[in-house]
């Protein structure tokens, strides 16, 4: 039967999701525990491939077993067996074909900037420190032009020989004193396109691009203008949504 | 000149404040830091020795130097210079008879337990994880029990030569799903008090102990009735106050 999950990591120690020689990632670490489990080489699809230090709250994963036992079984075992920077979150039945990465419709990322004058060791591992001040409504003016169906080829490479057009249904900042999140949903996403605009639209809040220079790189397909990318550690791969 | 400072680690990677041989400590990196800023050897006095793993928001340090500079200055080199894991929120110049550990009339100390059925990864780092059901009103009620000046030796111990009586001005449980908050102040604490407080009213709340057996252990000051501690991670030194 194929099983479909949502597991929650902590990205730190992680060279990403996507197996790899050399490197331990999260899916090396879901197949070989349940290898562990079930006795079999298992192979582990994801919703979305996370760079190298990025988390997640709700990655998708969907895999076929043999499992005898229950469900609920299954999630116990995984999460004992897991390391603890995984965990599966829940567990069910799918249907035979059900893909994680080519079913999901929509996919929820948020980034996390601590906004404050001193850095706080309590909060590092999961957000970008900024000191700087910014001007949060220029902020929002940018985020509102990346909704809607444009090719974002100026914030993230797309996969080999596909376009880069995407469907960004929504995006904008929140301020809850010290913290800023910036959320953004869209049917898919591009090659570090959300560390991309993020670091874009900071250098909006620095004053360093106006809020028209960066809707014109955005239309223009600009990405020398674009950029730098933010560090991982601020990203979070929050939902995936199915039809 | 005194230096009063106030200072936030993650404590997960340390051996607990207080220097010791052949083990990381706080206390060394402050002092190490300090004498790459200055030139000399420094010592650094503390508020709270707290244990291995322990975090702290608010602990408070005093330190003499001659630093020459401003204190922004010497702040701001002080969070250049010290590990991710520490950082200085706060600095000012004392009286040259401050200490921070028997100036002290209040100290703040938060345990924060996780309660889901799965653990997450995201929050491990900070808080305990529990599964079980809990009976949060018997443990509120069993919180009200440490309000007072009373003797806590079944709780802690004292340092050497010692009473136990300590002045516990607040204690009591916060439920905001699915976090658990234990917030305890009290004018000084006993080693492990914290922990062993936490993890004998978490007995009440599995039903294992009953409040009138929780506040009998207390007064007759039957330690081997008490605990056992909880894990040291999810505690955290939140603040120290002064006369």
């Amino acid at each position: 039967m194929r099983v479909k999950a949502v597991i929650c990591y902590d990205g730190t120690g992680y060279s990403g999701f996507q197996i790899q020689k050399n490197a331990l990632t999260i899916q090396e670490e879901l197949e070989d525990a349940l290898a562990q489990l079930t006795g079999r080489e298992i192979r582990v699809l994801a919703a979305g491939r996370t760079d190298a230090g990025v988390h997640a709250e709700g990655q998708v994963i969907a895999f076929d077993t043999e499992w005898k036992h229950t469900l609920k079984d299954l999630k116990r075992g995984m999460n004992a067996v897991l390391p603890e920077q995984i965990a599966v979150r829940a567990l069910e039945r799918a249907d035979v074909s059900f893909h994680p990465r080519f079913d999901a419709v929509r996919r929820y990322y948020r980034y996390t900037v601590y906004w404050a004058p001193v850095r706080n060791p309590l909060v590092a591992r999961y957000s970008l420190h900024i000191t700087r001040a910014l001007d949060l409504e220029a902020m929002q003016i940018a985020a509102q032009h990346m909704v809607g169906r444009y090719d974002f080829w100026a914030l993230g490479s797309p996969p080999q020989g596909n376009n880069a057009v995407r469907d960004v249904f929504r995006a904008g900042w929140s301020f809850d004193d010290p913290w800023l999140f910036f959320d953004i949903e869209a049917n898919a996403f591009l090659y570090r396109m959300v560390r991309m605009t993020v670091g874009t639209i900071l250098r909006v809040g620095y004053g360093a691009l106006t809020t028209d220079a960066f809707e014109a790189l955005l239309r223009h397909r600009d990405r020398a203008a674009a950029g730098p990318a933010v560090a991982a550690h601020g990203l979070c791969l929050k939902a995936v949504e199915y039809g």
